[in-house]
């Protein structure tokens, strides 16, 4: 077996005994991911040696290539929190990616060395309550001016995943220069963490989706990251990996939501047979197994141009895009499969894939939605040679 | 304007000044919708000479056909508390139309009267934990032994809809002779409601989705509803005008998600321009109008046929199975697409769209998943003349 | 039975006894579909009563209303030459009803009264090659310019349905006060029919669709078809009933299709049993039936709303769009299902499913294409009260 | 540049250079693909480099592994007649591969070498009229009886394609140990070729779908392949690499379709803009794109498959008929977006696409249609571990 075959196997077996069993806890029974949760997960996938598919060796990670992280990926992501237990959710994922690739060493012994451990957790503030960004960052509000001693924040944001709890979060501001990304520690007096979000997806993540404020948030130069006036080229370096770390994770959990459904179809009995043996719940079934491996395929030819092209090659972005728009919705598809051939059980939070789907919806909206990335491929395959 | 155009208006302007208000504090703010809420909203309906669209006028209804049925249930629909306003919701509405023709002249003046009115409220206990009835009713577990004084029931029921609080349960068990119905008092001591189960459609039925049970459960000959061993043929009559309700108050819903998604869309601007603008976004809103008005006429057609041949002809069931495929799958798209289209926004319970689609979903499994209808509506097809 | 009911089984008839066999002679065997056969067909139509659904009586037509001719015409369009046989094919079925709205009374003595009594044909050239006229008719090129005696028209025309052999052309030209309609005999020489296009559908329409061009066309001044500059909204007054008449006509062909299709599944044995009893077939089946039954409730009332409110009514206007998007759709689908269905035979010309399919193409872009239909009824939506 | 890139290369160029040209004259103008056409092309393939992308170097051809003609024949498939210029259409793509593995030597010297080389064609007659065999290999018809010198074959075959001018047919038939293969020369008396069947895709297979009729057709022993009673095996040996061939040669066409496509829309105006700054043609275009790249990662998957652990191993089975079932239907969708994104010209003979569209049909039939695909799917699914 090749070393990342095992990898894949030893992520399976630590997702089966330590987080599925939590899993349920969390999803059906209601327990409260918090970072105490979070910190045990994490503890025992290190000790799993699992721990940080995304991560450094220098951090404690497995230094994989993107090609490893996807089968390493959709292994964690059988459990809805599996991704979480390994370091390998939004947006820690994007983050480690982007520090990684733009801190200075300074930041990234302040920020990614922890964050990529699992020390802390992160948050990034980007969308705004309209009239400000959101599916297109121009219309960024949210203001950065000089001061003497740094930058001073002034704006609003919603939807900033993770920030209840954040050790730092990385705000986008508009500056004289362009959008820039400033580093701003959680006790900055200036941060303001306002309510988390009622969202669908509200399981999963530690820290919620929040509203958050700047209000006269004061940082120091050493805060900017990367260059000034460039914050949009640094979310794109972020946003190839993120989404395809999305894709991963998701692609796992539908695959654990099919073989739940198989599980079940050959238990259950109607009409004189399991339902297993219904033609129409066999094309739900194929259709599901079809819209895995074409995921599948994608992932992995996307992941396989950021490894030979970088991240921000107009192909890894073309690609990840494509696997984005096609993976949140097959996964969407193979979710609401599941439920339907769970029949009555399947709109029951008794059983886990009616969680899972109502989780799963915001992943054709967040990191760009369906319409939005359609509308960017079409534009991409119009200006290509002919 | 036609008495049932005037209806409709007065039924939307009902749904606007006294529904919407309270639908935001249930489905966002978490007020729990109790008998008091619903018996103030229906007071409220009634004065507003709105209430009773399936109930007689000697029961202070209106009297309807199925086809005005259609249009007032659809202005009705507008809220996701709107049917239930008017007496039109689950599971009262079938079994208002059950009563009404099988139910002999004492049970109905016990029954039907003050539930046709208002006054109380009712479930049918019907599906079944595996390995009994779900959706092949031939499955059925529960039992009904004939005693000297009566009937003893014993079996398990789960998704029984509206049994907290019920005035009485209509319970399906089998005899000798077959499937048969009986009426169970709320206060028989034999009758065990046990806990909700936590449906992803939570907010919106007084009496929730109930586990109950039936402890060796004494009820008198008169509890039989209709013939002995008949239940099937029972259900079967209030089959199809049930889907048919559902369809209409489904409709509604998607036609308020639409209007607020239309809303949306000229405020909300990105790109340099109003969504509404976007040709991708006008893609989906021209799916929605085209699966709004598929499904008025589907809806139209199958009120017209139950209105010339009765419920229980074989081309309304063929009709009423059609048009609940097409229109619970109609509805989730147009619901789905809402959510889309509301871009974060739609994915936080903040907005109405969210939580539409989640209560939705339940909406192509009860009253026959779409499998089971599509199986059964090829095989009339096949039988048809030729 | 209604006397709607009576005509239309005896079109039915009529189709089975008359026009079946000839069906099978052009469309499998190869017989040309030419003037001589259509007068023929068209002559046993007149003598079993069922010719002339659109026509008035003072033509020799049946005088029916929008919803009589639905069920009338679905009747016919059980053969795909059915439709001709009753007179009620494009593009003669949208020219009767334009001639009959706006011509005047010598023109309808001259023009409509041969070709409403199926005397003649006709044809109308409106689409131009590019840049000129496709979906969008404010890129009109053909130019008529007056002058003393009349007018003289210059340009060139294609897909003119109809134009070889028809007795008139009406020509769709600019003028300095706006687009204009001309009514172009068959004799003038100005008018030149050119090559039949190689379309896929070839083998219902005698005629063809021709390139066609105007070349220093001289007409008098009484060949102006209502006012001069409004040729757009002329266009109009025949839009919404031309493309219900296509939705009727196919969606008759998609019933005969699935009728063919029940046929074959339950003689076809595979795997041990007939194909109507493998559960992925019953889904297609069901799946069509579904789409038959949706088109022709959108059919049913877009035509309600013609007959009530007028064929130029905004209503009318957005019910005829919204039915002709889906139910070219609808009927695609269902011959794509037929074909499936007898798998190798269905992809044979033998069988008549085949030759369907392929006919039926160019139904979702003849008289407006469904992009351009999904926009017009998004912005209909968007205009609309909220 | 890697040697399999410069090979995709030089096979774009051939088929822009050599084939193109000529496949207009093939599909538009209605020139005969013929014998002397086909060895035209392939000689030209052999003066690029580029023929045998199947075939062994030993005759003539490249040598690649499955990765490898995944690329290659995407390139050759740009045309409809490209695959055949390098001797890689059906169904001697299958033949080739199906000898290679179980011809004895002297079968390998007499049939391979010749067929590998592009010297002739074959044909595999597999199909039969009901109730024979069709998905179903078990209701095989045709009968081979021994006798003291060998074999008499007796049965009716159809849809055998390339069978007019086949060097010899590959004709499978019912033995008393089960179906076994025989190999039948042209010039036996016994082979009976029937008419050109009037299949949908006319324009591209030298040799037609055949009407075949085996009348006391006399084979030696040496005529038979592989095993007695063992045909159904050797069926499978073919089976996958021949599905995966054809989804790597219609991907190639589905790509070119987009081009062509692209090409137009960024010409053509409508409504103030070229068509490719419309919305809802974005969408089209985007969502081909998407369905493009899924199909090729699918069939990059199963070659992988396929070399590293054989073309019947249950893995590859499993993946080439997903493989299959995606492409066949993602290229339809693409090819039918190619015509709609056309417009009136696009169901046009004039235009490729029209041509392309109508002759893919059978591509959702042929060697496993989709339903009997998704049913397979699913059981293998169903057998997998949980």
């Amino acid at each position: 077996m090749t070393p990342v075959a095992e990898l894949v196997d030893k992520t399976r077996e630590f997702v089966r005994e330590h987080v599925i069993p939590i899993e349920r806890e969390v999803v059906v029974d209601g327990r409260v991911m918090d970072d105490a949760l979070r910190l045990d997960l994490q503890k025992k996938a290190k000790d799993a040696g699992v721990f940080g598919p995304l991560s450094d060796p220098r951090y404690g990670g497995l230094g994989l290539d993107t090609r490893a992280q996807a089968q390493v990926l959709e292994a964690a992501g059988a459990s809805l929190i599996g991704p979480l237990a390994v370091n390998a959710w939004a947006p820690d994922d994007g983050n480690i990616h982007l520090l990684a690739h733009v801190a200075d060493p300074e930041q990234q012994e302040r920020y990614l060395a922890p964050l990529a451990s699992g020390e802390v957790r992160s948050a990034i503030a980007m969308t705004e309550p309209a009239p400000g960004a959101g599916s297109d960052p121009r219309m960024l509000c949210t203001v950065a001016e000089e001061t003497d001693n740094g930058w001073v924040i002034n704006g609003a944001k919603h939807f900033t995943t993770g920030a209840a709890g954040a050790a730092f979060v990385i705000c986008v501001a508009r500056t004289p220069d362009g959008p820039t990304m400033f580093l701003v520690d959680q006790d900055n007096p200036g941060l303001q963490v306002g309510r988390r979000m009622p969202t669908l997806d509200h399981t999963s993540a530690p820290g919620g989706h929040c509203e958050v404020n700047f209000v006269d948030c004061e940082v120091p130069d050493s805060a900017v990251l990367g260059t000034i006036g460039h914050g949009l080229e640094l979310a794109a370096v972020r946003l190839a990996p993120s989404r395809l770390t999305f894709c991963m994770n998701w692609l796992g959990l539908a695959v654990r939501a099919q073989q739940l459904t198989l599980d079940h179809v050959v238990r259950r009995t109607a009409f004189g047979s399991p339902i297993a043996e219904h033609g129409l719940a066999q094309g739900l079934i194929a259709d599901s197994e079809i819209d895995i491996a074409a995921a599948r395929g994608l992932i992995a030819t996307a992941a396989a141009t950021i490894d030979a092209e970088g991240a921000v090659s107009a192909q890894a972005r073309h690609e990840t895009s494509i696997a984005k728009t096609f993976v949140s919705e097959a996964v969407w598809r193979v979710l609401d499969r599941a439920v339907q051939l769970h029949g009555g059980l399947g709109v029951c939070e008794d059983h886990l894939v009616a969680r899972f789907l109502v989780e799963a919806r915001a992943f054709r909206i967040y990191e760009g939605p369906s319409e939005v990335l359609r509308w960017s491929i079409a534009r991409r395959a119009l200006r290509g040679p002919r």
